[in-house]
This record gives C-alpha cells, structure tokens and sequence, in this order.
C-alpha cells in the first residue's frame, strides 16, 4: 500500500481530533483543501493563528471577549442584577441569537462531572459567588435574579443544585435563584418524546 | 443582540465553506478550538500552510506526491500497464487502502458535468490518450488494461464512456478498458436497494 504523502497526513490526523470529525471526513476535508485555492486554505491558517492571541477571556463573565471587559458586562443598557449562568461560551452565543434577554452573563466553563474529574473548583462558582456578595452589597434593596441554565443533563441539573444550595448559604433573602424551562422542545411530537421530557413538561405547566 | 469577538467570527466564516461543516458545525468548531490547547491550533495552522507547498501533482497520473512523481508510479513493481482511471486522488487513498492491487492510477480530477461547464478538456482526459499512445510504442505485443472506476452516478457512467470512445478511437486493438463492478454493496439487503443497482447486479452476475 503506497503512502500519502506526509503533509496530507498530517493534516488529517490533525483534523481527526476536532469533534465530530471521523477518519473519512478528516481524509475527505484534506483533500478538499488540497484541491481548493491557496489563499482560502492561507486564509484559514491565519485566522486560527489569530484567534489565540486576539480573542480575550472576559473577566467578570469570563465569555469570549475582544476586550478586557466583554460588550455585554460593559453596556450600561443591559440589567447588571440579572445573570444567566451557562456551562459555555457558545451558550451566550446561542440566547444572543435569539435575542430579547436584557440582562448580563456568567460562564462556568463546563459542569461538576465526577467521572472527568471535574469537581466545582475546576468551574467558576467561586467566581460567581464573589460577584454575587459584591452586587448584594450595592443598591441593597434590589433584587437580584440568577437564571441557572446549564444544559438539562443529568451534570447540568447536578450543576444547577448546587449553584443554587451556594447561593441559599450566602444568605441574601433578595437573590432569587430560577431554572430555564424544560419541557416538549418547540416543534415536537408528544407521542415521541422521552418520559423524563414528558414529567417535565406536565410539571411546569402554565396558564393559558 | 451582542457581537462575537472578530477573530471568532471570521474563523467560522472560513471553516463555513468546508464541505459537509455547516453554520452550527462551524460554531461548534470555533469554540472548541477557542477552549483548546494553543499547541494543538498553531500545529493545525502549520499543517494547513505547509499543505500547498509541500503536495506536488504527480506528472504521470495526477495524483498527490512528494516528489515529482508519485510513489505509486515510480514503484518498480507495479504494473505500468494496468492503470485505474479515477475522478480524484482521494479515490486512489481508498482503493491503496484496500490493497491488492498491482496497476498504477490515471487521476481525472473530475468529471464531465456540462451543468457546472466541465468538459473533456477541463479534465486530464489527453494526458491519458498521450500516456496510452506513449505505452502502446513500448513492448508492442502486451497488452494493456485501463479500468475505468469513475463513481456509479450518471456523469461517472457518461465519463466512462466518454473514456472508452476515446480509447477505441486511438485505434489499438490492445488495449482492453474495463469498468469496475457495480452491484449490491456488501451487506446490504436487496429490499432496500435502487432499482438501478439492482439492474446493474443482475446484469452483472457472476458463475459461483
């Protein structure tokens, strides 16, 4: 069997180890960017170069930032005493997307998942925690809201008790700790969906 | 709605325009590489830059090499007149992949498709005709195999013929050209096959 030559190779192993990406799709990607122009596949070299060193970690957040402090944190239009507590950046990607929340961001990093060896420390609970007690401290009479929505997984309902036992242990009355809604995704079929979804779904019924 | 940073964005704009990697993929990806290692994306960047200059086309058949000609048609071993005719040189990693055989390749890079303007002439169709003719002045009396393994789809099969037109018109009696088999693909049902592939595995039926 004769050999590819090492550059291909290479390349494919190399785009083996992104997600999603088996063998034959590495194999077909590389051989497409063997026979696409230069200045694409250029182009592409040069962005990923940049995108270690241009793009920051917001520091109070800590979602994707070009600044110091991220265009959200810093938009003094937006609600500073709401924050919606995601695993990810590409979650504050996706409700932006969707638009209409008005208020600010906290990015955990991930969830407490015991079987990757990720307890609380490893997230930025801490974090959220020190921001709380500081936010608590100015205006005190405002409410503050914290909408917990990591994913609604087995870790991410983990995650989102016990964000919400630490903050009860603060022991701010005015912090009001509240889940994103789970139920029967838009579009969906009742007779299809799974009885955990379903038992979601009768238990957080509303008025019409 | 708040902007991602810019070096986020035009990272998923270019991998967008890999085949098979849509919107959400491209997102996916973009953030994955953003959470990785640095080394891991520096060491894809290199990858991609060293693609270009690195992978030569081969002067006989069109493959990708290292050198000026590829391994496969410098192998003394190898029989120079058997050669596969195939659209791309992905195609010649599959078939080197299964092993066995012992022909050199012809790579077309591409195949007639009027739809998107390509013709003969975009195609490596003359080097092949040149080739042949060049072959058939050498060792007069043996006899030359070319198979024609084009994909099953309908401008694979015009292309083939094409091919073969072109081959009868050179006028050497030869040289013999084969078309790969095509049939049920193993471990498939027959119920659920096309009628066209059934047609074509019952025409090409074989004494057990």
């Amino acid at each position: 069997m004769a050999q590819l030559p090492k550059a291909i190779t290479n390349l494919i192993n190399s785009l083996e180890r992104l997600p999603g990406i088996g063998p034959k799709s590495a194999a077909r990607l590389a051989f497409y960017l063997m026979n696409t122009s230069g200045s694409y596949v250029n182009n592409l070299a040069e962005v990923l170069l940049k995108l270690k060193t241009e793009v920051k970690i917001c520091g109070q957040c800590f979602s994707v930032s070009e600044t110091e402090r991220c265009q959200i944190c810093e938009d003094g239009r937006r609600n500073q005493r709401q924050i919606c507590v995601v695993e990810r950046a590409i979650d504050v990607m996706a409700l932006e997307n969707v638009g209409g929340y008005g208020g600010v961001y906290h990015v955990l990093g991930g969830v407490i998942n015991p079987l990757d060896h990720i307890g609380p420390d490893e997230l930025k609970i801490a974090e959220l925690m020190d921001r709380l007690v500081q936010l608590a401290s100015t205006e005190s009479d405002k409410e503050i809201e914290i909408i917990v929505a990591t994913n609604s997984t087995m870790e991410g309902e983990a995650t989102a008790l016990f964000i919400n036992k630490k903050i009860e242990l603060l022991g701010f009355g005015k912090i009001k700790v509240t889940r994103i809604g789970s139920g029967l995704p838009m579009g969906a079929d009742l007779e299809f969906a799974d009885q955990a979804t379903l038992a979601r779904a009768m238990e957080g019924r509303r008025r019409l």
